[in-house]
């Protein structure tokens, strides 16, 4: 321990020295949408291969048919765990770039009187800030112990924020080098200013597209209303079918991979300081529209759901038309948790939607993407140094959330590397991350390098 | 009788003379929703008015902010009904012209093998070649009697294939001038080649508009999945239990002013030589989805509709997008028949969308159109002269059916003018109105001048 307290010490004698090289970073203007922007993409993959290399990483720019990867290699004591950092160091577009303040690429401190600072400037926060909390305690490490508590390989993407095309087949080529015991992934929020989070489950999820034809052509609703099968009355029924009054989906084997969290942690759910009243009230809401007897918590972490995302058929422009469509379309996709399997999930729907079709209609179904759920074992030892590693740093202990949206890499670093993910960054919700004027807190930024200062300790411990 | 006989003889005597002028007329191009026709149209107004002069009748052109109207009067024996025949001298465009096998604008006879002659141009049946059996009867009953067998005013509309926009200000500005006993419209078809029919039955349509937002934007489904109110869901289960598994409208009250069809009208429908499967078939339908129980002509024409024409929310572009909406929008028709106010469907519409929709959701209505239906009683003796009339000219007894769909006009003339319509016309189902090579047969032509010349003599007998 006396090696992570000097550790910790040289980060807070350096925080200034690591914001000037954040700041060098931030200043390239790495857009990676816009193909304009090609050049200050590479040049900021350049800019960290050069940091990493300076620390005494074996790093390199990789090149892929879109923006180039970051790949750095440093060995670790002999027997130690390998661990894979992941970050990305591309950026949003800055439009409305009338409403920042300052340049979006010019950083700034600013100072609050209350005594904290923030970092402003387009991805101090998503996620240039949050990668180099990672570095940074990488390169105290170096100073302090001439060498690093584990083998850590750091994979720095530059098209994040674009779909990440390249993703897939740099991780299949390089499948053994980027394989390690654990991917540390940091892009993703605190559960509030003085908690730490660690994103344990991340829903999985399946899209169908579900198209119903009856008549061979639209028909006038005068001649043939009353007789003619109507498509979309057809599918309204259908997703109506699909849940019951309590909200729970009723397509048969829906649920029949699905756990329960363990008591504990919805336990430790009920204790987090979260308002269903101001989550909903934000956007217009008061009711959880969801699972009958279940916290909105459970509603958006825990359990699936099936949505539809869109709806269309027959006229729907200005004014009326009275036409019978000869087609209706539904865009429905499916959140899955623990061992849902998005085949299954998939096929089951389909039956659904096939058991209840008139005679006179015929449905075409288009798949888009099927991912399972992320779900990591409870008592994982990884996860469990994390969150010591994490308690002992800030305010309150570290909890373990869910997540109801996806992060894409980290379910493919599952199917393809076979490797689990630890969740964990330091962003807050007012972060302003896709919007003009984004921020990370300067306590972030330093703390994050603490934070994995302490989890490279933990995990290095063996 | 015996005047009727020389009529009809006079009819037959001059059926190419009347060819001759009907092909005047047809060469006319009076399109009326193409500005660049403006000129043509008031030719054709303009060509009608002479010939009514030449008549007998005081003819006029009558301007409107759009095209002309033609109104004609001629005086009939004292204590004669008073009769408003209205047809319509604009046409459609005749796009796509390259699939005419003639000129549009180049009316030709074409002779069958078997004898049968056709007249093909567009306007040959919708509806200059209609209006002018009716102009000739009058022209027989003059040359034969030296007059008209009722009173008799002709009102002829210029804007019938452009949405009628000068219709409803003419007849509330000519209130009296137009108002008769009974308005005689022919732009409709026989049920086939050998039966004629008398449209007793439109139903009416009201339109409406339902918008339903839950959240104050568009909503991750993945953040919010589970816990937020989608629109589209709740929109598709208010449709869905709009109807019951039997087809019944379950919007309570809907049934409350609909009749039943008379047996004997409803014995003579199933005697009609109608086949559902080929109705149906047509379209690619095989069953009939309305009320259980009923015919599809019962379905059609008698019943009410409750009909989604129209639905959309969320994301309906390519690929996915995992949202969830923060509104959703369907355009609801319903047919209306005998007495059922539209008003009162309306309303009764509304409350039951809001009976249904969830605390945290808001509705917005948007109107659009509504009018009663349209159904002549069974047993008006003017219904039954007309259908007498019919029965004697054609081979098979003439039928009174219903229409699934509206015309507007027949509407305004019971509203503005408190006047009931004989629907009688001669198209016939192959005619291609609106389409290339529309033609009208010389039977058609021949014969519905006959008709005419009987249903006005029978009107006269007072």
């Amino acid at each position: 321990m006396a090696n992570l307290d000097s550790v910790l010490g040289c980060l807070d004698l350096n925080l200034d020295r690591s914001v000037e090289r954040l700041s060098a970073l931030l200043r390239i203007p790495s857009i990676s949408t816009d193909p304009d922007y090609r050049e200050q993409c590479r040049l900021a993959a350049e800019f960290l291969v050069g940091d990493l290399s300076a620390i005494g990483f074996t790093a390199s720019v990789r090149e892929t048919p879109g923006h180039p990867m970051v790949v750095a290699h440093h060995e670790g004591p002999e027997n130690a765990p390998h661990v894979l950092f992941y970050g990305h160091y591309d950026v949003q577009p800055v439009d409305p770039v009338s409403e920042w303040k300052t340049g979006p690429f010019e950083p700034v401190v600013e100072s609050r009187l209350d005594g904290t600072r923030k970092i402003v400037a387009r991805g101090s926060a998503d996620d240039k800030g949050q990668l180099m909390t990672f570095i940074e305690a990488c390169r105290a490490f170096k100073a302090e112990t001439g060498g690093l508590p584990c083998r850590v390989t750091i994979f720095l993407e530059g098209e994040e924020e674009s779909g990440s095309p390249s993703l897939n087949p740099f991780l299949d080529a390089n499948r053994e080098e980027l394989s390690a015991d654990v991917a540390l992934v940091c892009d993703t929020n605190m559960w509030d200013r003085e908690t730490p989070a660690i994103s344990t489950g991340l829903r999985g999820l399946v899209g169908e597209e579900v198209i119903l034809r009856a008549a061979s052509r639209d028909l006038h609703s005068g001649y043939y209303g009353g007789a003619a099968q109507n498509p979309i009355h057809v599918l309204s029924k259908i997703l109506a079918e699909m849940r019951d009054e309590t909200g729970r989906i009723t397509i048969p084997g829906f649920y029949d991979d699905v756990s329960e969290v363990p008591d504990d942690v919805k336990k430790s759910w009920q204790g987090l300081d979260f308002s269903a009243e101001s989550f909903l009230g934000d956007v217009g809401l008061s009711i959880p529209a969801g699972e009958k007897g279940r916290s909105v918590l459970e509603q958006t972490w825990s359990r699936p759901t099936a949505e539809v995302n869109g709806i269309s058929g027959g006229y729907t422009g200005k004014g009326f038309k009275t036409v019978i469509a000869a087609e209706a379309m539904a865009k429905v996709s499916f959140r899955l948790v623990f061992d849902q399997d998005p085949d299954k999930i998939r096929a089951a729907f389909r039956k659904f939607v096939e058991d209840r079709l008139p005679e006179d209609c015929e449905v075409e179904f288009h798949p888009h993407g099927g991912s399972g759920a992320i779900q990591l074992p409870f008592d994982s030892p990884l996860l469990q140094k994390a969150r010591q590693a994490l308690s002992d740093e800030w305010p309150k202990p570290a909890v373990m959330i869910g997540m109801g949206g996806s992060i894409p890499v980290v379910g493919e670093f599952k199917s393809r590397l076979g490797m689990e993910s630890l969740l964990i960054g330091f962003g807050l919700g007012d972060d302003a991350i896709h919007s003009p004027n984004e921020k990370y807190e300067m306590t972030s930024f330093h703390k994050g390098q603490r934070s994995w200062a302490r989890v490279m300790a933990a995990i290095g411990e063996g």
